[in-house]
């Protein structure tokens, strides 16, 4: 059996099962309306350690670390951690590994890493170079805020069209067999640019990466939207997620009735003062490890099309006036509980 | 036949091929040993931009074009594109694929990334994925010294162990069939800090990951140093090169003979005052795609096992107190020309 499908799809024949998730988010993301969906809640987003960086890479690793408890596994168990974040250097994922004794393959696609990280790992497992990997990532608003913007002291204004970075972090373990969720279709997305230069405004710097993978994948496929019990964007945040609707019905396909974004979900915007929605590696990494993976498992949903979604510039690119160039890459989960 | 081989390295069943590598290299660069390897020499490390980040960008752009024409091959053949480089979030790559028709898989390993990148396609090509995959990175003198040290303008004073960053871009493309050097093994290597916290001596912070990953690599495979005619350490430098032989003899093998290090080898470090060596993605990726394919290619090796060495530091990690962490990850590569 041919394993590409169309341009730009493969077909992961022997379907590894995503066997555990684990997540973990700040007490902000506890607030929201997907609270009960996460197994770890920080009580103070400093996580007890004495910076907003240490206290990101020990969210990762304790979401690895749960990850591969839940699974009845061992850390020398696992063949490859997969991981990725948005601090220079990949800095969270990198002393998170430190820490453990696992083959490390660091991966940076900004926000879309938790399917960036999920594709490679089903990829290998389906090529049979693993028995388990895990896929994992992890964001902190604190960290991004002031690597990316402005001091937190500073107090800025946010625009209307701004979101608000997630402290979370997700981590899934993929294993060969078992009854669970598992993952059939990969389409690794191409940047895309549309020209956005607005770094507050980073839903409408994705949204063409968001259209150009949905739209490859249901052509590849031959899917039609309505296939999908549940079609779930990263971080377009409210103003990207009605671009995407726009700009896939000009492509001729509908994905209104069947189609949610992590970064819409995950806090109640008008209360929490989070504008446009959330944001970040951690909000689709927990959106999906929490509310999408327990979905799955107790039958709610059978069918769903993860595409997380990565604004790549970073504040050197902007400066020297680059717009902001956008990737998202989907993953095909299904199970029949 | 089983992929898994030991702890730590994967058997490439299917081999294969790199069917062609192109290199880019700055004016330095040019004046060093190995000069008549690369394929395209720059005259200005601006390269005809108005940034040093710009101009690495470019250089990998053009490394990727061309190794793809060298493949008699157009973009559109490629069906993944796996790159990553030293600035923050991956600019240089990002913005180079975003110029491109490729869907494309962010890596990040520090200067490990040449072999993390082709270690991860040689797995995508065998998991029959592909029909050609990309393995690509880059840096640049200025654009990490000033990101990574200090102003370029302020002229600090370089320590004895301190080596330098290449400006250099280096590709390989990796096709299913012809007479070309193939990969046989893959050992993805594990971080490993022992405590080394000096950035003017990313050679010790480097070397015990490099130990590591050779060791587990001679031990899964059940082969002698001395199977190989060379091992390629990445950026390791004097003095992290000096540190691998020492530290490899104390777990019992002794790889002198047949052992080289692609930062030691690129300078004429007495002359050009590069002092223990080159650095950067594009070390290894220079001169692995420049000196080490084309010694293949003529028959002068038979067998290589490639190990980029990265640090997985970032500028706040050592504000914060941190020590370096290291990676490194192994390719064998092998030809009967």
């Amino acid at each position: 059996m041919n394993k590409r499908i169309g341009k730009q799809t493969v077909r992961i024949i022997s379907e590894p099962r995503i066997i555990a998730t684990a997540s973990i988010v700040g007490p902000k993301e506890s607030k929201g309306p997907l609270s009960e969906y996460f197994d770890i809640i920080l009580k103070d987003d400093l996580n007890g350690k004495d910076s907003y960086e240490k206290a990101e890479s020990n969210m990762l690793y304790t979401a690895v670390c749960e990850s591969i408890k839940k699974a009845n596994l061992k850390e020398t168990d696992i063949n490859y951690l997969l991981a990725g974040d948005l601090l220079n250097q990949l800095t969270s994922s990198s002393f998170a590994a430190r820490d453990m004794n696992i083959p490390f393959l660091g991966m940076y696609g900004a926000c879309s890493t938790m399917t960036e990280s999920l594709s490679v790992a089903a990829m290998l497992m389906d090529g049979e170079f693993a028995e388990y990997v895990v896929a994992a990532t992890s964001s902190h608003f604190s960290a991004a805020e002031r690597q990316f913007r402005f001091p937190l002291e500073f107090g800025s204004q946010r625009s209307p069209t701004a979101q608000w970075t997630v402290t979370g972090a997700g981590a899934m373990v993929l294993g060969k067999i078992g009854k669970f969720p598992y993952i059939t279709y990969v389409t690794i997305g191409k940047v895309k640019d549309y020209g956005i230069n607005d770094s507050g405004n980073m839903g409408a710097a994705m949204a063409p990466a968001a259209v150009d993978t949905i739209y490859q994948h249901l052509k590849d496929t031959g899917r039609s939207p309505n296939y999908y019990d549940l079609i779930v964007t990263g971080d377009l945040g409210k103003v990207g997620k009605h671009l995407t609707i726009e700009l896939l019905k000009e492509y001729g396909y509908n994905i209104e009735k069947n189609y949610i974004d992590c970064g819409d979900e995950i806090f109640n915007n008008e209360d929490q003062d989070t504008n446009a929605g959330g944001s970040g590696c951690g909000c689709s990494a927990v959106v999906d490890c929490g509310y999408i993976y327990k979905g799955l498992l107790s039958g709610k949903f059978k069918k769903v099309f993860l595409v997380s979604t990565g604004a790549l510039l970073s504040s050197t690119s902007s400066l020297q006036g680059e717009s902001i160039p956008g990737i998202a890459h989907g993953v095909s989960i299904e199970f029949e509980s």
